[in-house]
C-alpha cells in the first residue's frame, strides 16, 4: 500500500484525489490545497486536508498537480528533502522542480473537466524520473490508475502535448466552424454527430493518412472551387478552407 | 412493403443493397449494375441484377447512387417517365435529374466504406422532393433506414457537406500532422488516441464553442512561443500553428 499525498485543488488534482481515495492499493495520505473550500468531493475525511505545509507527513509520492507556473515555487516551499515529487504538467521539463527533492513526471494524457468523470485505466500515462528506482516507484504507482503507462522524456512530453494542441484544440476549432456554417444555413450541428464519431473512431484501425478522403486528397478541383465560391462572403474561412486543403495536398503526395 | 430499385454499385450503393435486402419492411426490387461482378454480398439472388436499363420493372423508389458526374446521364436515360427517382449525393442538387421523372434527394450524412460495417439506425438522412406527396414517400422510405430523418434543401445539402468537410478531411488532416509530430520523436500514436475520442465525446453534450481549451483560446502567449519554438524545423506546420491559433482567438471572442 503506497501513501500518496496530492497538492493542488484543480482540475486534475480533483480527479486525483477521488480516484486514490477509492483505491484498494492506494492510501491517499493528504491533501495539500491554498482553497480547501475548493476540494468537493463525497466521502473525504477533511482531516486529511491541509493548509500549512509544515504539516505534511511522510508519503511515497508527492503529487504537485498546479497550474505550470506554480509548480516551480510550491517545491521549492517545501519542507524536506530526498522525497520522491512529481509534477502533473504536460509542457514543464522536469528540472522546473527543486532538485532537493527526488523528481519525477505523472502526467496523465487527457482533457480534464471537473464535473465531468473520466476513467483512469484508459488515461494514457506518461512517466518520467531523474533515477531508475524512482522510475519503478511511479510506475508501479501509475500502473494502479492506469493500464496505458508509458516512459516519456521531458523533450518527447512537449512534443506529445503540441500534437494534443493539433488533434485536441485544433480539431475542436474544425467543430466550432463546421458548427458556424450550419447555424448559418438553419442546420441542427447534431446532423453531423455520427460523421465526427466515425471520423474519430475510424483511426483506431487505420492510419490518419490512408483514412484521408474528401476533394483535398483527390484533387477534385471542380468541387474546391465550388465550397470556395460558396464560402465567397467570409474571407476568414474562405481563407482557411484554402490553406488546409493546400496543406492536405502537401503532405498525402 | 415499399419496392426500392438500386442503381449503381459503388460504396454507398454497396451499404443501400446490403440494408434492404435484409428489411423486413422494404423489398429489394432490382439492382442495376454496369459492373454486376462488384456487387458481392452474400444471400442476394443474384436474378435481381440487371446490366440493361429496359429491364427495370415498376418500383415505389429509384434511387441513383453512382457518383455526381454520372446522376444526370443516368436519369435521362431511364426508360421511363412521371416514377419517383432520388440520388444519393451531398453536392448535386435535385435538379440534375431529368425532370421527365419525379425527383427527391436521399442523402445519407455519413462516409462509407465496403469493407467496414454501418449501422444506418444513427446516419441521418437528408431528404428532398419537388413534392409533399412525394417527400412523403421518402421519408416513409427513409425512416425504415435511420431514426434521424431531416428535410434539406439542395442550398442546406451544399453547406453541410462543407461542414463536413471541415469535421472530416480538417479534422483527419489534424490527425495526420499529431501523427507526424509523433513520428518524429518515437511517440506511439496511439497514446493521443483516447484524447482523440475524448475530444468527438464531449460535443455530444457541449457546444463546440464552450469546449475550447488551449493556449490559443486563453491566449497563453508564452506556452505559443514555444510551440511555436519547438516547430521551427517545419515551416509549413509552424505556419498552420500560428494560422490556426489566430482562428481560434478571432472566433472565441
Amino acid at each position: 500500500m503506497k501513501d500518496i499525498t496530492i497538492l493542488g485543488s484543480g482540475n486534475v488534482a480533483h480527479h486525483l484525489i477521488r480516484y486514490v481515495q477509492n483505491s484498494h492499493s492506494l492510501n491517499l495520505q493528504q491533501i495539500y490545497a491554498r482553497s480547501p473550500e475548493k476540494i468537493i468531493l463525497s466521502g473525504l475525511d477533511v482531516s486529511k486536508i491541509i493548509t500549512d505545509l509544515n504539516q505534511l507527513q511522510e508519503a511515497d509520492l508527492y503529487i504537485i498537480a498546479v497550474s505550470d507556473d506554480a509548480i516551480g515555487e510550491l517545491s521549492d516551499r517545501l519542507p524536506f528533502e530526498n522525497r520522491l515529487v512529481v509534477h502533473t504538467s504536460g509542457t514543464a521539463p522536469i528540472e522546473v522542480l527543486n532538485a532537493k527533492n527526488r523528481r519525477g513526471v505523472f502526467y496523465p494524457l487527457q482533457t480534464f473537466s471537473k464535473n465531468k468523470e473520466v476513467d483512469f485505466k484508459t488515461i494514457p500515462m506518461c512517466l518520467e524520473a531523474d533515477t531508475d528506482d524512482d522510475f519503478e516507484t511511479i510506475k508501479y504507482i501509475a500502473e494502479q490508475f492506469s493500464d496505458h503507462v508509458y516512459q516519456i522524456s521531458s523533450v518527447q512530453r512537449k512534443s506529445i502535448h503540441i500534437s494534443a494542441v493539433f488533434v485536441n484544440n485544433f480539431v475542436n476549432h474544425m467543430y466550432v466552424l463546421g458548427n458556424k456554417i450550419c447555424d448559418e444555413h438553419n442546420i441542427p450541428f447534431q446532423i453531423l454527430q455520427p460523421l465526427i464519431k466515425e471520423t474519430a473512431d475510424k483511426i483506431v484501425s487505420v492510419k490518419p493518412i490512408d483514412a484521408q478522403t474528401g476533394p483535398a486528397v483527390r484533387k477534385d478541383s471542380k468541387t474546391i472551387e465550388k465550397h470556395l465560391a460558396f464560402l465567397d462572403g467570409n474571407i476568414d474561412l474562405k481563407n482557411l478552407y484554402l490553406t488546409l486543403t493546400e496543406s492536405i495536398q502537401n503532405y498525402n503526395v
